[in-house]
């Protein structure tokens, strides 16, 4: 059930956020283009296999910093859920209806909206990497890709 | 072969950043205590089975957050790299001594220096996760736990 005032639906809590989130800045340093247009054509989890392609558009100041990577390989990447709100400490989904606290889910809705996929890249034109296995909207703000080797260090 | 003046082994390159990086900004949601009080001790890597029990200390505004999480739940972590440097596009490793891209690397030397690593609950007590696999500094800044499933989305 959702609460008109707050968006919170039974069983979810907000916390009060003590002053401005700044104890530290991040940079984009690029996009993440994709076919999904809003959350809700989003699949739940991407597929490195068999999902669509998607690109990463970096800015041109980071080409460089792609070297020694290559089609075929796998890299965790970390990209900025800019549309999610940070105070909740508890959440209903929809798919349990079962109130759970904010980091025992991989929602979008967390303090801190980090998102980690693993993909495979598919081709590198210039900064431009092209690869399968990402879930997340057209638009979407690039923090970081790096190599993955199963469970990542 | 370090130079002096940049910090820069040969072979290495930064680039200028443009202006302030504060495309979005982080919240602190806790610190990391470890027995690892300086760089060149810590471990390349964190072993989630093995490895010695490390301690996420979090504010106790997000206790509420950690329902549902459980002694044997294998959590991603993610944890702010404070030291890093944030500039450099090629680096120079010491392990291999051939320059590669930053992105190309798990090096915490990267324009986001955001970590991620795969552990094991311990215990939970309060705001306070007991857990293994890290391999970090002491007094890191937390970001995130979420859920691993394997390959994370």
């Amino acid at each position: 059930m959702d609460t008109p005032d707050s968006g919170l639906r039974e069983g979810e809590a907000a916390v009060t956020l003590p002053g401005e989130p700044a104890d530290a800045a991040l940079r984009f340093i690029g996009r993440i283009r994709t076919p999904w247009r809003e959350r809700a054509a989003c699949p739940r989890r991407g597929d490195p296999e068999a999902g669509p392609p998607c690109r990463l558009e970096l800015d041109p100041l980071w080409e460089p910093a792609l070297e020694g990577l290559a089609p075929g390989d796998a890299v965790q990447v970390l990209y900025w859920m800019h549309e999610a709100r940070r105070d909740l400490v508890s959440q209903v989904p929809r798919h349990s209806g079962r109130r759970t606290g904010t980091f025992a889910l991989r929602s979008p809705v967390r303090p801190n909206p980090i998102a980690s996929s693993v993909a495979r890249i598919l081709a590198i034109d210039g900064p431009v990497v092209t690869l399968r296995g990402l879930d997340c909207l057209d638009g979407t703000p690039l923090l970081d890709l790096k190599p993955d080797h199963g469970a990542a260090t």
